[in-house]
């Protein structure tokens, strides 16, 4: 996998896919913005009336449960169904869960009604899907005293899907293997959207590589390579998230190879 | 025209006046942003409870349908009347007109339903509401084999109304008159919101200057001449949206004057 | 007072408090990373089946009228019946009151529904409130002729709460003292955010004082200090905010205690 980690990226700025997503109010922008920096087309779409028509072009389809309300849940579903007939890969960011019992919910339902590609989120949020009794601070993480890699594990052996953790070091796994990215930089902590824009960029790659560990994998490796190389030129987080948008823009195929810290 | 252009931004800053959104939520912020460093002010409402009452102090009236659902488009129609009843210019974004039949059918009930001043879109999303059987990708406009003058007039003179084209070259008729703008630079294609806020910088101009044709192609060519400013002092197309913004405040006359590629 | 601004300051950055948001579309992500780079915790949430859940486990609520729908009020209205059974203070801004008399209406709504701690606006938003017949024009102040300190003072009394007008002097009063705030820059009435940010800057230090007059006039401190700091290294109101999130993020106390100019 380590090897096409390039190529992958490549082949996201040779086939500029256009990318669905049903989304959150507060990082909407920066999800799209992420997505046309490496060179695809994002498209925000959640009226129940357009969604299948807009994921029926889309190779990809992004869920996030940042500000969900009822109306956004249907569309999800709906988008969703139309996208699992397609064989478009679905990846659900569970935004928040752990921290009402209604995101909880709405994320088993959704789990449970339509098929979910890959499952992505922070520590306590992937511990909750997963059945732990954990509490998510709003959407801030809190520290866990647990092998995240066996949660995670277990997660995409019950619901057959990958599931992604992101954290000081990121845990990708189908339930068998596991492959850690160590790329990143703590000024990612500090400021809001890095979470939702990691989830953007993994469905970018996941619309051009059928193997979606893989995807999520080498989505992230870029991703955090560019924060690595924002951070040394940004004078905090502001200017920071702006750096990262030149840096993945412009971001070539031999500084990947060189920086990226994969482990499988 | 091409006298005013100046003269034009100089009574943006001025009469500082007004401009109403009805609009999307991944462009919202940068669409209020640039009104403001324009000098103006920007609001944003969609309740149906106001939007007759915000409509009726504003001076111009910016209805995008980038993330459209049935409850705004009856915020639109009341506000859009009541611009029309008031003399109040109507600026129709017909975003992501082409990539659904929801899109398409809200665009051409709203131009049935109210008087729409200007029109505006890219290239597949302007041939779509004129007629012609293209795919919008998403938001992203499709190459065309057509010639897009042609299909502009065709629309301004079927709608009676000012249509405009933006692209690499922008195109901006009545039906009668065509005017090319052909300032603009490449960056503005790799990032989100281009497009819509060169609708906001439109809207702007027309709330000051009842020659709507000369409004549009002057608010795009401020707005172009400040993107090739901001362009060569940027690192990316991050850390080009922050210039843009700083560009546009400090604009000046002189510069308008120099820069300027209007063809008549 | 002037003793704890940057007492309270080191306090959000121990505490980390949860802030919840039911807020505009506009400013919502400038909101969330305004808080996010004082080194808290922000969180949005508008549905109706979590938004009690959530003030639940937050030390602060704030309410942004900006973009105002009846679901919204619902929702503030319910969240903010639970802040007042815990003890959350919840911090309110009327922001666009005075432009359409559906916003005036919420908001008297609101003040007489549930118990309000903070009310917060500018000039012409506060006099509306305080009952004054003066026209906002959009979410913008008008100039006013009037005892703004005075209009505050009996608001204040009268509401039983904090009242904060923000503007080239902030005014802060609790009906009997008042505290004026003189930092901040001109640039800040450029950019679209800035009051909104304000207030929510106010609900992290109120998260985290008791005292709210004194968390009030340190959170404007603080976050003016810091924009009078980037207004120094930035080319123009796009800049600047970046380079007000960058120095919020690392502002210090000594550099607070230097440059707060705070009359009481």
């Amino acid at each position: 996998m380590k090897e096409n980690v390039e190529e992958i990226l490549n082949k996201v700025r040779e086939e500029k896919p256009l990318v669905h997503h049903i989304t959150n109010w507060v990082t909407i922008y920066d999800c799209a913005n992420i997505v046309k920096v490496l060179g695809a087309s994002p498209v925000m779409a959640h009226a129940k009336e357009e969604v299948e028509d807009m994921t029926s072009i889309a190779s990809a389809l992004v869920l996030n449960i940042g500000t969900l309300t009822e109306d956004l849940v249907i569309a999800m579903k709906l988008a969703a169904k139309c996208a699992n007939k397609k064989g478009i890969p679905v990846i659900l960011d569970v935004c928040g869960a752990g921290s009402t019992k209604f995101r909880d919910k709405i994320c088993l339902e959704i789990l449970k009604d339509v098929t979910i590609n890959i499952v992505k989120g922070n520590a306590s949020e992937i511990a909750r899907i997963a059945g732990e009794d954990v509490l998510t601070k709003g959407v801030d993480s809190i520290a866990l005293e647990k092998n995240m890699s066996k949660v995670a594990k277990g997660l995409a052996k019950d619901r057959k899907c990958i599931v992604v953790i992101t954290g000081q070091e990121d845990i990708v796994t189908d339930g068998n293997e596991i492959v850690l990215v160590r790329n990143g930089h703590p000024i990612m902590e500090n400021f809001v959207g890095s979470g939702c824009m990691a989830t953007s960029v993994i469905a970018t790659f996941a619309a051009v590589e059928r193997d979606l560990l893989a995807a999520a994998a080498a989505g992230l490796a870029c991703y955090e390579i560019a924060a690595e190389i924002a951070a040394n030129t940004c004078q905090g987080p502001g200017s920071f998230k702006e750096r990262l948008f030149d840096t993945i823009y412009s971001l070539d195929s031999k500084t990947v190879n060189k920086m990226k810290r994969i482990e499988e």
